[in-house]
């Protein structure tokens, strides 16, 4: 297959921007200033790398103004040299081809209906009452429970699981391994005299509901609500190996990074940037235009918008034991000071 | 489907629990106080909440008797509520019903026994000498592989994976994506003159046992033993995202919340709450009932019951960055503080 | 099925070992030196717990010259123990045989290719140009994309998904739930004039390309690259849960516990050791030869070899908090210390 290839000036029309250089300049691929070669398009958007530009054999580079004066290779001017980045690579993608249509594998519930247009591939089980859009994509292995609803242009892309009562809106990307709708932790310790306390399961009986064009990573799970739903508003996006409690809710536009962790409960606003491994504890409210940076531990509700971080980054390990060995003591030294000081004004 | 309804008078009955109001009243579902209808049953479980009680339309509400004095409503009484709430709920639990047999999609070894009133769906493999009990449910996707018991009436949800050596004990639940039974990570270098050192795999020859009642949350993973087995006790309850390693031993009525991790051979005792993205090392004894908070790193046993916690919570960015490098220097700190309390005393 | 039995000269003649004792003793399992009895073979690798050997009733034990010195027993002398232990119980692990073929139920593109003597297990799809090795083994769920490869007698256990452009060289062991290959968490948030800023997904264009003798732990994922590919060395050994973002690079050799999260385009050195649930940052480089302890956070580049730590371990939580409080204050205290400092320096 001869891969796609088009000109500088093919590809300033089809998305609004300036040419600088030469227009007939082809490409057929992308790669980074540092390895690409005359048949690709490359991107400066992060000013400290414009060394690399002066060295790169790219064919043509998207790039703000300001970052290629006085270059003489064929330039795409943007505003946004990664936003136009982003737009133009997806010509290159040689994303697979799934015709719609229904694999004779399937287990489909009687009372399950698929819209024609839809696609949904080896291996699938879906339960009963549950519905999927035209233009949704179910991958091989995927398991769809019971009352849940895929909205137009999802994609499940493998071996993805929907317990029960999770409901998608349009164009939603779920990658493999993902468990949505699965029972929240719910518990209740029972004691009654002359049985040892044990745990009582309580009943989780919400869903959950995921907005228009979220994107949820490989692995990760979000429960159902035990009497609400559990909520992803719109353009959500979420990597790998993040787990949402039940009753979490998520405001439209939130990105969360792997390995983070949201307890029950909790309510995140919109356009919040989590980073990768932080923990957030249940029963709080996080506002609007939160950063959180990596591995913090948030205990506390946040109401003024900016950056939070705790965790204290790595030393070598000697000086991390001895300091470690002060931080168990830290509450006496600060008495001490606290009496020195006392002392000193007592002089 | 008509949804199941009761009166006061039929859930008071049921349940053992006292009415104050009118019996007559009836429910068909389950709600919060600040969302039920006429219609609903909620509970009042924390007294701090009980200000919601008043403007509740609920229809019957679950509560202890103190904190519903003068409440016009219809109360069931309890000494606590969140129990009676959690078995009265499941009345209004739609879970699917799974009749017994065996869809015609599987793979079963031949040597494999399935019990007569066992329920397996669609695409599910069991392996050599494998045992499942009746009433026993095996969901769409799920593998077991050699040598397992699966015990009556326990759940594999969906694609669950059983690797080898793994004995369920009854009422065992698991969700979606976990995986009990890998290999432990037991490694071994090599060092031999004339080849890179280099990792020789050491076999894991033991299982991974649960006890009865136990759940297991989704995408969790329990690893088998290196000699021994890993072992979980009765009534265990495991969120998401939890890994057990080779060897770990949980005690009975322990819970876990999502995201912990605990290394090899560790032994954790009964009736302890480990809470989310906490860390245990590995070859540590944990006693009876404790209780380890959010995102705390154990590195060494525990011999006294308790609550334990590590870690720092969120600051803002800058008071964190501030913070952080004059913890950097805390040793120095306190070695200054040292000497001038010397120099104090020499004055 | 007869267990198989071996003298422990037939062990010493295979494994190039010593024997002292009686040669004729013969085992049919092995034990930890605490649960042995004669029938077993175990092994004394670390010093400390010497005092079990005198207490233990192995048949033969794997052991140094230097600790079974005035020990009865017939011992398998060995320079490292552990090493020779790992090589010997592998006679007794009781792995299932796959017989090569493909299990008829499968989903195979009309131009994979599928060498003759590879194991395809039930309900395996497998897609558009990819290929699998002779030797190599595909368990049962297991998904493969397009354009992957799986090198020679590589196994994938259960329920692996490879999504795309996933490349594995030859003795690759995958286990259960691990994803390989998904989506790299590439956004960027478009702004425009009269629309919500919004995020806009960045093609993913690379692979992942992981080397010989690696293993993958259960439900951990890699994310395919950018531009460039997501690439792991020659024996790399990942544990359970482990997180590596796209365009991150593992040395040879290194190996990394559960539940660690890497963030994008950071490269690993050879020869590492990163304990669980450690966390490293995005753009950083890591030398070889770094050692990185539990729970560790790492924000900056490691050029020195050695050993990296950092996090509070618990305490009992009434001090935890006191200690949390001051250290909240730490940078005040700290400017409150120099106060005192300058002080006395001016008295």
């Amino acid at each position: 297959m001869q891969p796609a290839s088009f000109t500088a000036r093919e590809l300033a029309e089809r998305f609004a921007l300036e040419i600088s250089g030469d227009g007939a300049v082809a490409v057929s691929g992308v790669a980074t200033l540092a390895r690409a070669q005359a048949q690709h398009l490359s991107f400066l958007a992060n000013p400290k790398y414009r060394a690399q530009l002066a060295a790169s054999s790219a064919g043509i580079v998207i790039a703000r103004a300001n970052d290629v004066k006085g270059h003489p290779g064929t330039v795409l001017v943007a505003l946004d040299p990664y936003i136009s980045y982003a737009k133009i690579a997806r010509l290159f993608e040689t994303a697979p081809i799934h015709p719609p249509g229904i694999h004779p594998s399937v287990d489909i519930a009687a009372d399950a209906q698929i819209e024609p247009g839809a696609s949904i591939a080896a291996f699938v089980s879906i339960g009963a009452r549950s519905r999927i859009a035209a233009g949704a994509r179910i991958g091989p292995g995927c398991v769809i429970g019971e009352d849940c609803v895929i909205g137009a242009n999802c994609e499940l892309t493998a071996n993805v699981t929907l317990v029960r009562r999770v409901r998608l809106g349009a164009r939603v990307l779920i990658h493999p391994g993902a468990v949505l709708g699965a029972d929240g932790f719910g518990l209740a310790q029972e004691r009654v005299d002359g049985v040892e306390p044990h745990w009582i399961k309580v009943p989780q009986l919400g869903g959950v509901v995921v907005g228009d064009d979220c994107e949820i990573g490989a692995n990760t799970t979000i429960d159902r609500g035990a009497l609400d739903d559990t909520v992803l508003g719109h353009d959500v996006r979420l990597d790998n190996l993040v787990q949402i409690a039940h009753n979490v809710r998520v405001g439209d536009h939130t990105a969360i990074a792997g390995c983070v962790g949201i307890a029950g409960s909790t309510s995140i606003g919109r356009y919040c940037m989590i980073a990768g491994a932080a923990g957030i504890s249940g029963h709080l409210n996080i506002c609007d235009h939160v950063v959180i940076t990596a591995m913090s531990m948030v205990l506390q509700s946040i109401t003024v918008p900016g950056e939070y971080s705790s965790g204290i980054p790595t030393t070598d390990g000697r000086t991390w034991r001895k300091n470690v060995a002060r931080f168990k003591q830290l509450d006496t030294l600060a008495r001490r000071v606290n009496a020195i000081e006392q002392g000193n004004l007592h002089d």
